[in-house]
C-alpha cells in the first residue's frame, strides 16, 4: 500500500519547526533513500551524493553561493532557497544598523558619558534620503519603516521596475546615478560578478561625508580594503555591517579599531532561529508542490540566488 | 516713531537659527531691557531679574523642572517651553536605542565576532508589543515607526483618551495592567511626583524576561539601584537609557559595567542641533503671539510642562 504523503528528508539532523511544517502542509518525513524532497539545512560541505529520485531540493539560505561553489545545483530537478523568507528580519537589522550609526550608539557604548562629540556626531534619520541597492524582498520590507521614519527612499532594481514606496527608481545600469543623490546606502543585492565591489575607492569618493554605508547582503559587494580607508579618512561618516569579507575579519583587521564602524557577526537573520522562521514558507511550499503550483523562492538555473 | 515689529530679546547669546527665525516672522532683535519677549537659551543659573515689560518668555527645552525648582517660572507673563519641538528627534532615537538593544549591537560593538551568544540573543521587534508611557508628542512620532516595523502599541496617558495608531489606550491610572501585557516598554513622561520611580522593584518583576526598557524621558521616572538589581538577575533582558539619575552616572556606577545596558549621553535631542530645530517653531509662535492666536506649548501654571 502506497501513501499519498509527500515523502521528504530533512537533513543532516531533525528540525522540529520544520517536521511540523511538513507535516502539516502533507508531507511524512522519510530517509533520503525514500525521498522525493530533500531539504537540506546543513552546509555545502557534507551535501549528499543525491538520489535520481529526489525531484526537488529545498535550501535554508537566501544567498546560495557556497552550493553554487561546491557544484551541488544541478538542473536535474528543481532547487528553491530561502529568498524572501527572512527579509523583515533583514529589513529590521538595517534599519537597526542605520539608526544606530546615526545616533552614535555604537560611540556611546564605548565612550562613556563622552558628551560633546558625540552631540555635535549625531544625525537624523527623517528628512534623509536612503539608497537600497537590490532592491527585492528586504527592501519591500524596510521601505515601509523607511518612509515612517521620514526617510525618502532610492530603489535599485535590476528592471528599473517602480519599487512600491520608493521616491525613485533606477535600473542596476543606473546605480553610478545614485551616489551623489542620497545620504546613506543599503545594500541588499546577492552577491554576483556584477554586484563584486560595488563599493570601491570610486563609489565611495561619490558619497557624501556624512553618508553611511549598510552592509545587510553579503560582504564581497564591499572592496573592505577601500571602505577602510574612505573610513579612516573621513570620507564617508562610517560602515554598518552584518557581513564582512572574510568572516570574521581578522583580529588585527583595521575594521575592528575605526570608531566609526558597527560589525554583527553575520545575525541580520539569527542562525539560531532560522528553522522556526523558515517553517510556514516551507509548508507552503510543500502544498504547492503536491498541488502542481509555483512555488516560492525557485532558484533561476545558473544562478546563486 | 515707534517700530510696529515685535521687540524679543535672544539670551544670554546670540544665535543665528533663533534671530532668523524671529526677523522672518515679524519681530526684531533688542536688549532685555527694551524687549516684550525674551528667548531664554540658557540653563536656569544665570536667568535674570526679568523686567515686568516682559510679557512672554520662550524657553528652549521640554522638560523645566530646572527652572521650575529655580523659582523664576511666575505667573506675571505667559511661559513657553519647547514641547513637542524636539518629538520626532527624540521618538527615532527612542526606535534606535530599542533596536540597537534587540539587535545587539551593544554587544556586538564590544565582543568582536563573539557569535553563537549574540546569535541566540538576537530579538526581533516585528510581531512584539510595545508599552510607550506618557503618550504626548514624543509617542505620535513613534507609533507609526513601531506600526511600520511591525510592532503593535499600548499607550499610556493622562486621560485615557485613544491615541492614533495606538492597538489599546490606557490612563495613567492603570499604568500597572500594562507591565505584564507588554514586551518592552519606552519611558516618554514628564519628570514629575507621580513618575518618580514608575521603573521600580515592582514593577521590573511584572515584566516579561525578555523586556527592553527605554529611557527618553527623564532619570529619575527609574529607581535606578532595582534597574540594577534586575539587569544584574536577568530580570529583565536590558535597559536602553539616554538619561540617567544622576546625569552621567558615576564613574564607578554597575550601569557602566552591565553587558546588557546602552547609555547615550542625553542626546536624543542633540545640543549642538537644538536652536536649528526650535527655530521654525519659534518662528511660528511669534506669528501667533502677534496675530493674538493661541500659541505653541504653553505652560500650564504650576506644573513642570
Amino acid at each position: 500500500m502506497s501513501d499519498a504523503r509527500l515523502a521528504v528528508a530533512i537533513e543532516p539532523e531533525r528540525d522540529e519547526h520544520l517536521v511540523a511544517a511538513v507535516e502539516e502542509a502533507g508531507g511524512r518525513i522519510v530517509g533520503l533513500e525514500e525521498a522525493r524532497v530533500l531539504v537540506w539545512i546543513g552546509m555545502p560541505t557534507g551535501f549528499p551524493e543525491l538520489p535520481d529520485t529526489i525531484e526537488w531540493v529545498a535550501l535554508k539560505t537566501a544567498g546560495i553561493e557556497g552550493f553554487v561553489d561546491a557544484g551541488v545545483i544541478d538542473d536535474k530537478r528543481v532547487w528553491t532557497n530561502a529568498s524572501g523568507f527572512y527579509a523583515e528580519n533583514v529589513a529590521e537589522h538595517a534599519l537597526a544598523l542605520l539608526l544606530a550609526g546615526l545616533r552614535q550608539i555604537n560611540t556611546s557604548v564605548v565612550r562613556h558619558w563622552d558628551k560633546e562629540p558625540i552631540d555635535t556626531a549625531v544625525r537624523s534619520l527623517h528628512g534623509s534620503t536612503v539608497a537600497i541597492i537590490g532592491a527585492g524582498g528586504i527592501a519591500a520590507s524596510l521601505i515601509p519603516r523607511l518612509n515612517a521614519s521620514g526617510a525618502r527612499v532610492i530603489a535599485v532594481n535590476r528592471s528599473g521596475r517602480p519599487v512600491d514606496g520608493a521616491a525613485v527608481t533606477l535600473p542596476s545600469s543606473q546605480t553610478d546615478e545614485v551616489w551623489a543623490q542620497t545620504d546613506h546606502v543599503v545594500l541588499a543585492a546577492p552577491a554576483t560578478a556584477e554586484t563584486q565591489h560595488l563599493i570601491n575607492e570610486r563609489t565611495l569618493a561619490a558619497l557624501p561625508s556624512h553618508a553611511w554605508v549598510v552592509n545587510v547582503a553579503r560582504g564581497p559587494l564591499v572592496d573592505q580594503s577601500a571602505l577602510v580607508a574612505a573610513l579612516h579618512s573621513g570620507q564617508i561618516a562610517g560602515a554598518a555591517l552584518d557581513v564582512t569579507d572574510p568572516e570574521p575579519p581578522a583580529h588585527d583587521d583595521p575594521l575592528w579599531s575605526l570608531p566609526n564602524v558597527i560589525i554583527t557577526p553575520h545575525i541580520a537573520n539569527p542562525s539560531s532561529g532560522l528553522t522556526r522562521t523558515m517553517a510556514p514558507f516551507l509548508a507552503e511550499n510543500v502544498r504547492r508542490y503536491l498541488a502542481g503550483d509555483e512555488m516560492l523562492s525557485v532558484v533561476t538555473p545558473g544562478s546563486a540566488y
